[in-house]
């Protein structure tokens, strides 16, 4: 291999990234090319080679040089492959320089993609167990409806951009909601946010610089991942066992570190459904406050509980930024969420939350507002009959119907099941197989910070019907069973 | 004057914060003496010295020092003043260190909540040339509530995320209006945004970086200015002119600088109203693709224009990212705007907007998709007509009311009017008046990157109705009179 002779032509590819490979590689040389780090005539490697040390299919580089050559940039001889271009009779080269190669460098993370995955709509025809949107039934769209048309005819709430902080009576109606789950919250404590992924940004943006460290339980929300990822935050991660994220490891790490905030989901935990236990959240909310290092506390299934507990905020409401949202017990396209936070901070959130959008939609927050005041309470009672009767029919079915060595995480309720595979069943290879017999979910990697996850997968028994929960785990026992037997 | 004794006690005030004096200084000698710059047993600057040096009130400071006091971090004794208190006794003091205090400093601008401002609801009993919000006639209220309707009821557009590009029907619909202005615009071309504003923020923080210089006329759009600082960019203002931004300044600037963009609305801009003319977007396209600084073209109000003109992004589409809006056309609460990029930058661009919000409301891309389909283009029609009504009116006005020394910029229609009075004659002063006498509007400092715009006022003639529109003027008007009679 004469490798020796090209290090500068060797592209760097980044496989999870949403730019097509042959993209990179084009772009790369182009960018060499033009800077004149591969000056006029250099061999490029040929295409079999380039392919092989990339590990990618030869046609992919094809492709990548075939554009160097519509761009004047690379020539081709048969018999004596690709070289770069002589200049002469072109133009100058850095005239073609388009302006985004000059760009810092794209900051998404190890899954760029993973929140517009999991917010997308099509999944083809399988069963799709991979959206964390609540289940068509009980259904809050009649009552939602006739919100709506109250307030669509209004001025005051469709042709106005209302207030940054929300609209008063919507704060108001929230505050009271969490001031009957224990916590000591004003209406001026509230922020509403469009989605509580918003209230993440804020917080990765305003409480935290790039290269600050912060503290993620492992695993966690794979959104919050992408957007500390793209905030060019380092994740330290700590562990989340049957009693929640692990104390101890936080005080060890807060003993020589100093995150910028812990992210946390106390209450039926995105993905393993843990709720922590009262011991850990006492003695995580006064290790924080001892630190001086908040917690984010992203609380979007709590409301969901059959038993209900405190959030941490009611226990140190100084030391706590909590988020929630109404897209897991009213309907995610409202995108509507809220944050609560210390008055000295809620004034900085407030600010950088301008910049996302003005303003939440007054149109949406006073329907919403409508239907607080009028159904939501009794549709939340209902979405939690309804949760716990499907966690029972999975249940049941996967202990009917999967290998029993497959382990499935106890967990208190919530949206989803997390599922750890024994050593030798990877959870990508299992999604393959699954997505063959015609049911699909998430592989267990997009939520971790760093390596692991490979043998675990996480199903949303939300987004189906009981016959499709039941169907669905029925055809992942096939595929399990099918590989088992391999 | 022994201010030779305290430096480290004088506090750095920001008169533009939203935070209150008293607690910046609060604040600021708070984590001084924490952080042991002021040890313990220092003199503070007695409080009128303090205040005479900030230029505050003496209870502002006295109101500080208070609060230090309450803490146990000052002692004061009638005769020997203000002291930092001995640590013997208290506990460690850094345990008293709010957890905010070391965040990085905040970043807003000179106008922090502008964006705030722009968006809030309520002025009070005055007449209101504040918000550039639409006329509340013609109103597409009625059909816009019967398209709520129409997709309210149907699970896939309220109980689904979406995809974070948009809703594809949607991103057709828009192409199509575009591709009607002579823009060669493919619907996978266009990313669906919560608002215009979140494109701003987008390209902010995904073109530059921190410290990152831009070019922005002069005046400007406040909102803007106030992500930019967010953003921490350095704003190069070029002056705004009868012919659009001056496009032989940007000329200079490039000869020298390389900024990040170019951030230009050439039809209809805000606040003059002006429309960049033919010959200027021309040279202004040319020499950013020389230069290879894309054009942030913000296009909020082309589509009212009663001559179209095509937006920048049909001359040269790799250059310019287009923003745009129904925030103006139909409603600002439907918080629904759109970008659209060149391919590798839309790929950046998209990940980002996915950490503002995952996507943008379903339910309301839909509802507005199905009113695109119907009553739209003539609403629009409509709406240009009265625009050109409200600018005859408010035209006749001002000349019948106004003295003649007041200068009105000529433009070709939009929201808004922009006044420069004369140089004896403060903006500030004059919206003194003009609220004595139950007017209000925007001073124009607000709309300016570096100093200016002190003699200038912005009115919105659409958030009143006609009546409204000739009293407010003649309110101005007598306002005028009295300043200009003293």
């Amino acid at each position: 291999m004469r490798e020796v002779g090209w290090p500068a032509a060797i592209p760097v590819v980044d496989r999870n990234s949403i730019v097509p490979i042959y993209q990179q590689i084009y772009e790369d040389l182009r960018e060499s090319i033009l800077a004149g780090t591969l000056p006029e005539t250099t061999r490029l490697p040929p295409e079999r080679v380039l392919a092989e040390r990339l590990g990618v299919n030869r046609s992919t580089v094809v492709h990548a040089y075939r554009a160097l050559v519509s761009d004047g940039l690379v020539e081709q001889r048969v018999g004596s492959g690709s070289r770069v271009a002589r200049a002469i009779g072109h133009p100058p080269r850095t005239a073609d320089v388009p302006w985004w190669i000059t760009l810092p460098p794209w900051q998404v993370g190890a899954f760029p993609q993973v929140l517009g995955e999991l917010a997308a709509t099509f999944h083809g025809e399988r069963i799709s167990f991979v959206q964390g949107v609540p289940p068509v039934e009980p259904s809050p769209l009649e009552e939602l409806a006739r919100s709506f048309a109250r307030v669509a005819g209004d001025p005051d709430y469709v042709l106005s951009y209302g207030d940054s902080e929300g609209h008063a009576p919507l704060r108001e109606a929230i505050a009271a909601r969490m001031r009957a789950r224990s916590c000591n919250v004003d209406a001026r404590d509230v922020l509403v946010l469009t989605g509580s992924t918003q209230g993440i940004t804020l917080v990765a943006q305003s409480l935290a610089e790039p290269e600050d460290e912060i503290i993620v339980e492992q695993p966690t929300y794979p959104g919050a991942l992408q957007i500390f990822a793209i905030a060019r935050l380092r994740a330290i991660p700590v562990a989340v066992d049957h009693g929640g994220i692990r104390v101890d490891h936080v005080e060890e790490i807060l003993r020589t570190r100093r995150p910028r905030f812990i992210y946390t989901m106390p209450s039926l935990h995105n993905p393993t459904g843990v709720t922590m236990n009262a011991d850990r959240r006492q003695r995580l909310v006064t290790l924080a406050g001892r630190a001086r290092v908040p917690i984010v506390e992203d609380d979007p299934y709590g409301a969901l509980a059959k038993t209900q507990t405190p959030p941490l905020v009611a226990l140190a409401p100084k030391s706590v930024i909590y988020l929630s949202t109404f897209s897991k017990t009213i309907a995610p396209s409202l995108r509507l969420g809220w944050l609560t936070a210390p008055r000295t901070i809620y004034e900085r959130l407030l600010l950088r939350k301008q910049s996302y959008d003005m303003a939440t939609s007054l149109y949406v927050q006073a329907g919403v507002c409508d239907y607080l005041a009028r159904d939501y309470d009794a549709h939340v009672v209902r979405l939690r009959g309804e949760l716990t009767a499907r966690h029972a029919l999975a249940r049941a079915t996967i202990a009917r119907a999967w290998p029993k060595t497959m382990r499935l995480t106890p967990s208190a309720g919530g949206f989803y099941l997390w599922i750890t595979a024994p050593r030798d069943l990877r959870a990508r290879a299992l999604l393959d197989a699954a997505e063959r017999e015609g049911a699909t979910f998430l592989f267990g990697e997009a939520f971790f910070a760093t390596s692991g996850g490979d043998h675990n997968l996480r199903l949303a028994i939300t987004p189906v019907t009981h016959e499709q929960l039941v169907s669905g785990i029925e055809r992942i026992g096939r595929a399990m069973a099918a590989l088992s037997g391999r």
